[in-house]
């Protein structure tokens, strides 16, 4: 195991090796241990001990090739947490820092800047990586690989810094399940007129329910096809409950809904099923993404000027938001923490849509190199 | 023929029949005349002699069944203009005035007053009444009637005033093909800084450039299947064209499209390609509604939130709001006249896209028994 001490960049190694767990092209599913030499550290980055990684759903699309073949090995991963164990000279974060790290890790840098990178919209930016298996686009080569791994580096504007009141495991769900479902509520503004609904009581509509219930939603309308999870979902935030294998509580709910968010990537999505709840003028917002196409009778979006829309992410500010408004309103994750080294069981766990509500893999804290300076 | 003269609503005749032309049952989308006794003119209506009314798409999926069934005869037409000769004690007009109809006739009434129509968005109002074939929730029951007929009797507040510099024959058109092209322009905010999409180029597609150029758009893209109408949609104020055949124009326009108006009810729409122009946080507004459902995959929505959205005629305000706009930019549809008698042959050009753009039926002035007080 990789054990370098924590110093500055210009001590770069160029024998560095990061070491994860990878898919593998024919490796059915499988993560396998692997290993890749990270970039050199540059002037803006910081190389990250991680101590925590989320497990999401997107992962699991990944790693079953759901969405495209896998083509090379690839370290899946994008809810991170760890410590500032290096820095580059102009990097944000000091050594020792507790930063998180989501699904992005560049955007457009030095003087040349896209149009959505000036509106803080960088989660649109036309030369973004994505954290795990995409070229990066900043003129510096090479591939980013996510935080199934002992370590990362990443630019310091990708690397968060975790308020002191969250702990990392909790944080760690914070960095695609949060913001994926906060930035929605708050581009449609989620709120004291708004009759939300959150379709799928799991990894993302878990804290959906929470974000609502602190914006003050005047009904939060928790949305499933079973009742294993009504007591839970109440817990959680929701003032009302649909199970959609009863037809008439679809039937009652018709034209109720103003803002629904839907955070099932299953294929057993029924579209017109829930545009019939959409009120006038309402957003069925897509979160997850399902692999076979949507299909439905465009009357449900003439009638009422309904909307499917997507939403992709957030940008830099909503993810510091975000975690300050999970800071101040005791919002946080319910995660069940794993070991790394049982990935591969968590994995098929997710897979199977076992977890209540995401699970957290953790490294064992007698690998660390470093002390953070907080929790 | 019909032929009683202008007078006040206490003069009621019990046995007033108005006659137009029917879709009936089995009728193999052939109209026929036929006349019907309509609802006593009550203190808030007025009744209109009908001088025009434009054949709108959506008459033709009724009259050919492509929508649902026709169950009993019933007059189509909703693009219509006249004069008032007859008004109730209430009514907000005069006899004499010129006024249009258009998608609804009736709203919220008395002092029970739904959500939508407090706020002026009567188009979603839980009691409205469409033109034609559509129950009344008004408390005096019967069925609408349209305005391929020689009158209408219609609440005053759904009779709009015509401005003095556009003339019948043009007014027409903006009752559907107007205000649902204009009411999604106002809505998204087009303006300055939109580049916006126009698929299909017809009674709608022509309106909505000339809406486009006149609210001063960055970038007005006409987008049809085909080059014919190239010419006239410069004219009308596109700065771009995009032929669909062509995949190359459309890979060329990946990503550039801010709010695009699709007028296309046809079955030629591909949901993928028209998406993969839309821009991050971009609306693709459904203005026609096909026969077929809408198919596409998640990841164009989800990857840059971009939106599939309905839109739905447009309030009362907004069709006061467009006839002004339209008065004064000198935005007119560009019709072709037929007489009513030919309104079978009218409808076969209209469901085979021959127009160009808009057909406005004109009722023979020697029929009429009245003189208007304007144009």
């Amino acid at each position: 195991m990789f054990s370098s001490p924590a110093g500055d960049a210009s001590e770069e190694d160029k024998s560095v090796k990061f070491t994860g767990w990878a898919a593998v092209p024919g490796g059915d599913g499988v993560l396998q241990r692997w290993s890749y030499h990270p970039r050199p550290l540059s002037a803006d980055e910081v190389e990250i001990e991680i101590t925590h990684c989320g497990i999401c759903g997107s992962d699991i699309h990944f790693m079953t090739e759901g969405w495209s073949p896998i083509t090379r090995p690839a370290i899946p991963g994008h809810e991170i947490v760890g410590t500032v164990v290096k820095r580059g000279e102009d990097a944000t974060h000091q050594i020792g820092d507790r930063v998180g790290v989501g699904c992005l890790v560049s955007c457009c840098r030095g003087s040349s800047v896209c149009s959505w990178c000036k509106k803080g919209e960088d989660q649109f930016c036309e030369n973004k990586t994505v954290t795990f298996n995409s070229p990066f686009k900043d003129g510096r080569g090479g591939i980013s690989e996510g935080g199934f791994a002992d370590r990362i580096r990443v630019y310091s504007d990708y690397a968060f810094k975790i308020p002191k009141e969250i702990s990392s495991a909790e944080a760690a769900s914070f960095f695609c399940a949060g913001i994926t479902t906060y930035t929605p509520l708050k581009r449609y503004k989620a709120g004291p007129n708004t009759r939300l609904g959150v379709i799928g009581i799991g990894g993302l509509g878990h804290i959906a329910l929470q974000w609502a219930a602190a914006m003050g939603c005047q009904e939060i309308v928790a949305i499933s096809g079973r009742d294993n999870k009504k007591d839970e979902a109440f817990k959680l935030g929701a003032t009302k409950f649909i199970n959609t294998s009863d037809k008439e509580q679809i039937k009652e709910a018709a034209k109720s809904i103003d803002l629904c968010l839907c955070t099932n990537g299953s294929s057993n999505n029924n579209w017109e099923e829930y545009l019939s709840m959409m009120a006038p003028l309402s957003q069925l917002v897509l979160l997850a993404l399902p692999e076979e196409p949507i299909t439905f009778v465009g009357s449900h979006l003439v009638s009422r000027d309904v909307a499917i829309v997507g939403s992709h992410l957030g940008s830099k500010g909503d993810i510091e938001e975000m975690l300050e408004f999970a800071a101040k309103q005791g919002i946080r994750p319910w995660i069940e923490k794993r070991p790394f080294e049982d990935i591969n069981e968590a994995c098929k766990d997710v897979h199977a849509g076992k977890p209540r509500y995401r699970i957290v893999l953790e490294m064992d804290p007698s690998t660390s190199t470093v002390t953070s300076t907080s929790s």
